[in-house]
């Protein structure tokens, strides 16, 4: 997508092939900066701070981490290396599907290389393929989920639309275009009157930063509201629709995504509203049969819900919200039980949340679920 | 309550009858202070710029700010003055029914007296009764609420109960003790295990501010949570019950009270988690017999939303969380209907949400209510 009329993906190899390159998220939205990594542990430290973040970006950089892993090692190490990387970039954020997803792909891949030389050539192909394929992923979901906007307004004789979203599943999250996010760029794009009800979503507030940055440099009107705030709403008839992003999706369509957003799905159950989850089938967990219990859920530092980072002076700090010897708890995500989802929104095209209804649209995973059974 | 082991209210007549002294909540939980008001004007201030706020602690802060309109006054200004404070009083915030019910009050016993001096003495006397009963109801809600945590404490064979809570219904909210957390001081003094989740409560978070620096000073374990992150708690069986203030509630049981309540209502009902309401009747809109378009919401200043507050370099001040030039709105409140409600618990003792009940609890409204309908 376009920063300040320049085309931009999240995350990208560096030219000269011994680095790899990422916007660094921390700073948004009040400074936009790039950062230059060549060291797989700086991969893994990007993804764990959160300078990158968001499902597909996740992926791509845990790709792109394990071509560092090679690039920086020779014939001699290059296997240990890539062990070691592997081990960490998985467990530099627990919940996220595609970590593991994207590790697991490039090892597979490396297996077919015996030089250092030669599994550096197949970890950047691969590491690219990982990339290129999570942004046509979700520009196909921009497509699939263009038409239920379009069906909106045409129900609204073309008045505003409103869609409520929860936290950034943006393009920032992704390596370009977004899942909750794809769909009404491309509405906005095909000229049907959109309108964005953004989530801060404390504590770290990636819809406040991230979600109202991108809908800005894209034009698109949008409204920041408290995460208190979507029930009522809702219940005054001010959202059309719910869109947001998943960090992993059991393949029975349990769905989790970041903290607050079961909340969200109880409310637009409740006022008849229809809520869909947008997802490359890079975030399907198709081994989990299971509900909720089968999902990890991270919890981060509680220092994250007792400090706010904003700009001040200039400067982007961080100021103390709570008495200063307070004990805070952070788990960064929950689980919405299909019975609340209106339908998931992937790159195959529009599926019910439940495993028959995903399976027939990928059929090539039905070995795969079984196996893990 | 105490604080530092001295015991205040929130609002109290200064010993020289020429002022109203309140405890300064802006600064909580940095830094405690208290100031001196002496014109009905400030008390205007001091509850629309939220010194001081929640229902019964503005509703005492009205009658006493009525009673400065006449200290102020002589015989020739004394009527005019009244008029014009109240009617500034009511209008000071929109959705607390407590404000122009104290008001009210106010007017009728003014009508008693002749002279400035007679309605001076008759004013302290009503503003000072208004204020002991609303901690004389909030001492008695917390006698029925405890009980309701004692049945759970046992069932739970003296296991920890665990209390959700929104927002600050608390001592600081009222005049002494609190609503929702009168039941929670009870309980614990009474020896039952009790741990409180806070929710922040954004966005000026009265929550993460007020409602845990209350229960730090009383010694009540809590942990403060962002509010996404209650439903999350409640999947996984870490809330007993949901325990909340209210506003505004009407005789058939719709509870207007902090943007977000809702959202908790919802994912309680889901989870099967007791969902209560604690409030003295002087909250209850006796006239109101319908749902939620009868509640007027407060629409605050978008920018509390755009900011923090918080402590920074031993200064209070805010940090800008959002793109500069984004727009937010900021509903102060929302309306949870009956139906996720398992009981209210007044002065007079727990009652079904609905208007039998709470009108079996009051029969001496039984004819206001009809007089409005």
């Amino acid at each position: 997508m376009n920063v300040n009329n320049k085309h931009y993906r999240t995350i990208w190899a560096a030219e000269d092939g011994d680095a790899i390159e990422l916007i660094d998220q921390r700073w948004l939205p009040h400074r936009f900066e790039t950062e230059r990594l060549t060291k797989p542990s700086e991969i893994v430290t990007a993804i764990s701070e959160m300078h990158i973040r968001g499902a597909g970006a996740i992926g791509a950089a845990a790709g792109f981490g394990m071509y560092l892993a090679v690039a920086t090692s020779d014939d001699s190490t290059v296997d240990q290396n890539v062990q070691r990387a592997a081990t960490a970039l998985k467990a530099s954020r627990p919940t996220a599907v595609n970590l593991e997803w994207a590790v697991d792909r490039l090892l597979r891949a490396l297996e077919k290389g015996n030089t250092q030389s030669e599994k550096r050539r197949i970890a950047l192909q691969e590491a690219q393929r990982i990339a290129d394929e999570d942004a046509e992923a979700c520009r196909r979901i921009g497509e699939h989920g263009l038409e239920i906007i379009r069906i909106i307004s045409d129900e609204k004789k073309n008045g505003c639309v409103h869609i409520l979203t929860h936290c950034n599943a943006g393009w920032l999250a992704f390596v370009d275009y977004g899942t909750a996010t794809a769909p009404i760029y491309a509405a906005h794009d095909a000229g049907i009157e959109v309108h964005v009800w953004v989530d801060e979503t404390r504590p770290r507030n990636q819809g406040a930063r991230l979600t109202a940055w991108e809908l800005e440099q894209h034009g698109v009107p949008h409204t920041i509201i408290a995460d208190n705030t979507g029930g009522h709403l809702m219940q005054n008839g001010k959202v059309d629709l719910v869109m947001v992003g998943t960090d992993r999706t059991s393949v029975t369509g349990f769905v989790t995504n970041k903290i607050g957003t079961y909340l969200k799905a109880l409310a637009a159950k409740d006022n008849d509203i229809p809520f869909y989850v947008a997802l490359p089938s890079s975030s399907m967990d198709w081994a989990s049969r299971g509900a909720m219990e089968d999902a990890p859920i991270e919890e981060r530092p509680g220092d994250e819900v007792k400090y706010a980072q904003g700009l001040i002076d200039g400067e982007i700090r961080s100021v103390l919200l709570t008495p200063k010897n307070s004990v805070a708890v952070n788990y960064a995500f929950d689980v919405t039980p299909p019975r609340l989802i209106t339908a998931l929104i992937t790159e195959r095209g529009v599926m019910q949340p439940n495993e028959e209804a995903i399976l027939e649209c990928y059929p090539e995973q039905r070995e795969s679920g079984q196996k893990n059974d």
